[in-house]
């Protein structure tokens, strides 16, 4: 895990891209620090595809060396309103009414699920630096999202391939918005250049996408253009 | 990770069920310590899909509460020979002349995918309990079977899931198979009733599902049998 990826042009980065405002900060960090990117997202079975096609269009404007959409049913599990219709996503009219407990948006395993499948991918094209953004300041309380679980998933990582066997290979989990405010995000992205109205942060988004601008991801994007002094 | 699993009737397991002599053992490992099985094998890729029928078969013998196959790609990633035709499976003429090298039928970060699903699965029916069959002694070097892996994945998943943070739920990676030589295997599972002809080893098959008897899986399987003073 580390917070400050050290710039080296020759690295090869395998970078999470969901299409929201946290992941499109991420790939312009590892894109910043000279990685060549390889983006994947995922089609789990999530509640709308709005923000795939947005996660297609900030991995072309990233340029990246290849953008790959992984097909994993994580629905067939249920027991989230991020991939079951019939369960409401929880709204709120203020960050201030967002409750401590994990929301019922948290999806099994998922990040766990989405990292293993990375590892996989960059095993085989030899990248020892995996990027994810995510974040345990302005979250959603998710427990995949927090230092202890990245620090754990990275020790077993290094332990779970070949090239952590037979070579010299250390495999790093970047997580460089892991202790940022989300206005403290917007800020870096904003100067890396993020075109922030190319990216979907939204749980429960209308027709073509439009945000519900209650619901927590929505809220807590409010709470970071606020802290920058913007609206969107 | 626990090599002898405690019987506990009104527990619930996640079984992983490939349809092969190890996964087959381990299922009815399960079953007799009286958990209530839930199965699940992928359909990710692979060469044949001769196990998937065979895991098929397992699950109704061995009457499972659950038997699900979970779809996920890895031959789009490529490096294995288990999912790239292109690529041949090594073959020997004895156990002898196995190598020490990881072989080419290692598929990337495989156990870590089939395991981090297995938890998503798992933590939706309230299971604390996954069982591998994996091996660490008669099998084919890969790294996602040894101990410390296993051991890793275990520390990471307990950290991972809701349960894990909300509840006093401490998840356990079953791996009786782990310390047993092949002829170690078949001795138990034969003990537990285990019928051996409706399992697949082979890494590649003829038609019908013919093993080839010369590759790694299917040298190692003769060598269990023979451990027993069988054939097959």
């Amino acid at each position: 895990m580390s917070p400050s990826p050290v710039a080296d042009a020759t690295r090869v980065a395998v970078v999470l891209l969901s299409g929201g405002l946290d992941s499109a900060t991420c790939l312009a960090i590892a894109r910043e620090a000279g990685y060549t990117c390889h983006a994947i997202s995922f089609r789990y079975g999530q509640r709308h595809q709005y923000e795939l096609a947005r996660a297609e269009k900030l991995a072309q404007h990233f340029d990246v060396a290849s953008h790959r959409i992984i097909d994993i049913d994580l629905a067939q599990f249920g027991g989230s309103a991020l991939t079951d219709p019939s369960l409401e996503v929880p709204k709120s009219d203020s960050v201030a009414e967002i409750g401590t407990a994990i929301p019922i948006t948290y999806v099994p395993a998922r990040n766990t699920v989405f990292l293993s499948l990375a590892l996989a991918f960059a095993e085989v094209v030899e990248s020892r630096d995996i990027f994810i953004g995510v974040n345990a300041l302005d979250y959603s309380g998710y427990p995949d999202c927090r230092p202890e679980f990245i620090h754990a998933f990275q020790a077993m990582a290094n332990l779970a391939t070949k090239a952590s066997v037979e070579g010299d290979t250390v495999l790093t989990i970047h997580t460089p918005l892991i202790a940022l405010t989300k206005g403290q995000i917007i800020a870096k992205g904003l100067g890396l250049g993020v075109d922030y109205s190319m990216t979907l942060s939204c749980y429960d988004p209308g027709l073509e996408g439009m945000p519900c601008g209650r619901c927590h991801a929505c809220l807590l994007r409010q709470k970071g253009f606020k802290e920058n002094g913007l609206t969107e």
